[in-house]
């Protein structure tokens, strides 16, 4: 019985995500009220509130199933075979597309984007970390079959996550979309050249 | 006589930024009105619109100003002598530490950053491009040396300012602050690896 109930309220949750998401996109996050999303599922608020004790965990719940598809992809691409240099690029290049994608521009997901950096919501510290550590894997990888030279394995992944800021942030993604700059490809070939064995010093 | 009207309408002219910057740091940027501005210089609203057309172009006008006392820094540092790497690091510390002093934290100069990058400000992209021109200058003379191996001056100059993002943009500087990444000098670090000599292919 106590499986089947977890069960069921597991599944409520994801419903209550679902739906929250889906009212974001269409009507924008600040326009939102736990009452709109109680009312599409057919419940009473009181029934939300079992689920997440505030309007801000709703939003925090769906701002980490959308990084968190994010983390999947980059995840999969850590784990796929070929050359680290390739990897990490197509990486870079998914991440730069989904979150790109997701908040910016016409989206109304941008509100959140928004708010979630004011507030400086902990589900976005941890979502840099994964990408981090998710980036780390594949230049770890590259190290160890001598297409990179890292001293500082972790070092190296938080300087390539900071080199992409550019490309990886919501609001600098935005900001710079009509700025001289780099293209994504070339800011990688600068990264993978950070990366790349140094000649020995004469 | 011309030459002196003109003297006095410069002075007048600087005269108005150096009290609006003035104003801006005091009750902020939002708050203070020209008619503030004209007060304390005892003129009249009018005579402030015969030097700036609008409150916009004041506030340009200081922007201006603030941003042209980091260029000349920078620009001192690519004029100094020494090893390019040095100097690179040098100026990347001192746009650093000078936007950090004038835009973040309790600075209520921050209002105004994030107005010029909401409204898009013309004087934004051309600060931006003069501080990548003045960091080139920088790497070209690595380049000559033998430092550093460069194929294209100008991308690389793009692709170092990108990669500082973080440590150069006053919203990001802001917004970082308590974030975990790499300090200032482990980002210099690896921006000069992406610019010094590569091993040759095996």
């Amino acid at each position: 019985m106590t499986l089947i109930s977890e069960h069921i309220e597991t599944d409520t949750r994801e419903k209550i995500l679902v739906v929250a998401e889906r009212l974001f996109r269409q009507i924008g996050y600040q326009k939102t009220t736990v009452a709109d999303i109680a009312k599409e599922l057919r419940m009473s608020p009181a029934n939300v509130y079992r689920f997440f004790d505030s309007k801000k965990a709703i939003h925090e719940g769906v701002a980490r199933t959308l990084m968190g598809e994010v983390e999947v992809e980059a995840q999969r691409i850590a784990q796929a075979a070929g050359p680290a240099s390739v990897r990490l690029r197509q990486m870079i290049k998914t991440i730069n597309r989904m979150n790109t994608e997701r908040y910016v521009g016409d989206s109304k997901l941008h509100e959140m984007v928004e708010i979630a950096m004011q507030e400086d919501w902990g589900v976005c510290v941890a979502h840099m970390e994964m990408i981090a550590r998710t980036i780390g894997q594949v230049i770890g990888q590259g190290a160890a079959s001598g297409e990179f030279e890292v001293a500082d394995l972790q070092l190296a992944s938080l300087c390539a996550c900071t080199a992409m800021m550019r490309f990886f942030h919501p609001q600098m993604i935005a900001q710079c979309a009509t700025k001289p700059g780099p293209s994504i490809d070339q800011m990688i070939d600068f990264v993978i050249a950070g990366l790349s064995p140094r000649a020995k010093a004469n």
